[in-house]
């Protein structure tokens, strides 16, 4: 079996960037310990840590397993690592130095290993890189891209299967467990990532009737019933039932990049009230992609999906039930599911060339029902091209 | 759709140990914020945060969704929360005073949170509640154990089902999607939890051959190759061959309480070399369980494990290749899968009644293939039970 690594370009044009913040904060290195920004700047991620100084001489650290990570990474100097404590004696004696400020991703550090890190590195300032990350992995590479066009087909095959299975009187969680075979034989790897605390994505959001008019704990317009208060979003033990929304909003991940995307099915004729919401979603969307294009405030690109919402009297129903509508429409999405851009309130910063984002107009009507559509964009010159290529119509079996 | 939620008796005794550890230590409180421990002592995994001073005034402070953590949570008093800033405030409206010294879990809260909870709580001396917290869940209740049990009845209709669709040609992450599916099906939440920083546990472990040989970053005796870099452990791509040994280590969560479990599978015979292998785990495994009862200790039965394996003339291959075993035969397991106790080197404490853990004493051929059985046991007054009945025979198809 081949696998596809992460090409030493990509590697390398990562690194260039990381290397030009980190001299530009006057930082002397960034310590990568995030297992996700492992991935993205070292291809590999085994049990280890990349030490990024401006000057070019990363070293990844290596844990376990050393041979692993050689294989799929195309960080040069690759040294194995027994314990965090060896780091300085490492770094002294590889760079000769100890650095003076290191960035460190805080927002996902543990406290305590945070704790630890500051005793390993007495003499080291230690400082928050997470907004340094998060901005440079926010902007793609066509390889990137690729990766999520990827995803994208095998959610395309995903949504081709629901008709051929879906059928009246069959649980909800029968119907994800299907779809979830079928995608992780095609190379979903069944495991989404989002990086908030507390936060974990999935991709069987299967939602009928009622189920999708519930709320839960998660910042998205309708969260499911799920199985049990353990997992309390998702699909659930409810049966399907005839004339009610089926909304299925599977993300895939394929080598490690995420699509989101949703599309809405019907055993038998969904009513009119139903079939209307579903409509105006994808006006909204529809208006939302005419405008979007590099220079574009993402609060804008919010303000022009509301807009249509409210001139077409759906204002109580859009994003959620009153006073829990979530603050964004959509989300960055790439190795997380919770990258930038946010197309949110607030969120006054333009979309750029290479950015990749998940628009998700949908209706909620509280204990009744969801309908919506999502697909995910990646931002070109002169506008964005969908990469969920699923058909969107309401298909009723 | 009825779901289960954890009954009031259960909340309860679970808080009072939580108070009264609180005051041994001369806390004035512990404030829960990570999603698994609250709902262990709130019967809720919504967005919140539950005060637990010693005196028995709990408060649940939610920020979404407070109808869903009313129905869930057995704690009386519920309140919502806006934002964590507004937490000082609120604790002074309904406690009357601020702590002076607070416990909180250190091990899983970001950095960057725990810098903003020392600023939220500027006079309050904030301190890492981590191990208290493990030390009381380690010992389960009989509610927890019949819930292990069901998903070890899960795990047996899992387990079942592989002769009826195993085949020559398939690839391993097929079969992995099939099983992933059924378990689904039967109430399994398809995501397992595992507490330790960059970490993530699946059930997907199924390895064929040479892959069951491959090393990863994970501290197992086995790792898989995964499909990508992005996740390189568990089922992959490869085709599985005949006379090969198959090894599915499958776990299973049901309301939040996880069993591990491998069982061996062969696509025609498999080669004598591997058979005598399984045997001899099947051995180890006995001879733990035959001594293990409260007040033995853990690094003992550990001990136990490795004089049978040497005794046969296994150390090369038990837990894993040289340079490269895990310290562990065994793992605590019940909302997360890296529980106290552990069955390793150096744990020198009893097993208690009420404990559950998992054994699982594997043989590690490298690049050549793996073999190994695990059950889930709770530990009684006089021995232990085992909680995962599927057959533990080679099946053959």
């Amino acid at each position: 079996m081949e696998q596809q690594y992460v090409p030493a370009k990509e590697i390398e044009r990562r690194l260039q960037k990381l290397r030009s913040e980190v001299a530009k904060m006057d930082w002397d290195a960034a310590l990568i310990v995030h297992n996700v920004d492992l991935l993205y700047f070292s291809g590999t991620m085994q049990n280890a840590l990349l030490f990024v100084p401006p000057d070019g001489k990363e070293i990844l650290m290596v844990k376990k397993y050393g041979e692993r990570a050689q294989r799929e990474s195309a960080v040069e100097q690759i040294i194995p690592l027994s314990s965090w404590n060896k780091m300085p004696s490492l770094l002294m004696e590889h760079q000769g130095r100890l650095p003076k400020k290191m960035g460190v991703e805080l927002d996902v550090l543990p406290a305590k290993e945070y704790v630890r890190l500051q005793r390993i590195f007495a003499e080291v300032e230690i400082t928050d890189s997470s907004s340094m990350i998060k901005a440079i992995r926010k902007i793609k590479s066509p390889y990137e891209i690729d990766l999520i066009k990827q995803a994208g087909r095998i959610g395309k095959i995903v949504y081709d299967e629901v008709p051929r299975v879906l059928r009246e009187g069959m649980t909800e969680i029968e119907l994800a467990g299907i779809l979830v075979a079928l995608s992780m034989r095609h190379g979903h790897q069944n495991y989404l990532r989002m990086r908030a605390f507390n936060s974990y994505a999935y991709s069987w959001h299967v939602l009928s009737g009622y189920t999708g008019g519930m709320l839960s704990y998660i910042d998205a317009p309708m969260g499911g019933m799920g199985l049990s208060p353990s997992f309390p979003v998702g699909a659930s033990q409810k049966r399907i039932k005839a004339h009610e929304p089926i909304l299925i909003d599977f993300g895939i991940c394929y080598n490690g990049y995420q699509v989101d995307e949703t599309r809405m099915f019907c055993v038998g004729a969904l009513p009119k009230r139903f079939t209307d919401a579903y409509g105006v979603t994808r006006k909204i969307e529809d208006a939302m992609t005419a405008g979007a294009r590099p220079g574009v405030s993402c609060h804008e690109l919010y303000r022009t999906g509301w807009e249509v919402a409210q001139r077409l009297g759906y204002e109580e129903y859009f994003m959620g039930p009153p006073g829990y509508k979530t603050r964004f429409i959509g989300h960055g999405i790439g190795l997380e599911i919770d990258e930038y851009p946010f197309i949110a309130q607030g969120h006054d910063y333009p979309l750029e060339e290479g950015m990749t984002f998940a628009l998700e107009p949908k209706m909620v009507f509280l204990g009744e029902g969801a309908v919506g559509i999502e697909n995910t964009f990646a931002t070109g010159a002169d506008g964005v091209e969908k990469l969920t290529p699923a058909e969107e119509a309401l298909i009723e079996v």
